[in-house]
């Protein structure tokens, strides 16, 4: 797995609102064709707002805030079979595997482990979204 | 506010166990003198590790993770007076204060808002932490 994040995602009440948030503090929406979810840009990393109702469904899990934090933190590897190793990976290393991998509805292919303090991480393939050789993510506009 | 991320920080119950499953992932270690934190150097970001109660402490808030996800995502400034600036207007656009800026005792100036959805913003100065032209942060080995 290589040493990197790809998204940090936080599960939201209100998206409208919570996306107002930051355009007011001057930050621009990255992926503007999609209303369901917002993207900034952010660096080499992607910063992303979710329904949390949507996340905790994404994942199969209770949307119980003292259950789950409300974030994810994404790391995309390069193809499927990436996707299969790096959990095959993390299982070894002690995570707990909350979702194989499957085929997402967004065009990609993604499973969720939850780390040894019960922190959600995905590991995603996502046709659309760029990784260049040091693994830094371009979102499209 | 500039569109940047620079650290995202995960509350951790057993700080060497934690270290370790990263390790096992095949992350290196930054600021190696450092035993009371861990630091991975991810992209243009870092990603660390901290305990838990600290974490908490450090904020000011109740551990429970109920009321507190674990989590915090650091966004750090090129000054004190940065730090004061964006925390002023993340007040302005709707955030809570949480904890106003203070001298820190890692030798940095740092302060933390509650964004709209509850989740937990430090807004920080840390003179050990370069910051390139485009708010990248590089750790020291």
């Amino acid at each position: 797995m290589e040493q990197r994040i790809t998204i940090v995602t936080l599960g939201v009440a209100d998206l409208k609102k919570s996306t107002a948030f930051f355009e007011k503090l001057g930050w621009k929406r990255a992926v503007q064709e999609l209303d369901s979810i917002t993207f900034f840009q952010c660096g080499s990393i992607a910063f992303a707002l979710y329904p949390l109702a949507a996340l905790a469904e994404d994942i199969g899990i209770s949307v119980e805030r003292s259950g789950f934090s409300g974030i994810t933190i994404a790391h995309n590897g390069r193809s499927k079979e990436d996707v299969d190793a790096i959990l095959a990976e993390a299982e070894r290393a002690g995570a707990e595997i909350v979702k194989p991998a499957e085929d997402a509805f967004w065009g990609g292919y993604s499973g969720y482990f939850r780390d040894l303090d019960g922190y959600l991480w995905e590991v995603a393939w996502n046709p659309g979204f760029a990784l260049d050789d040091a693994g830094a993510v371009t979102l499209p506009d």
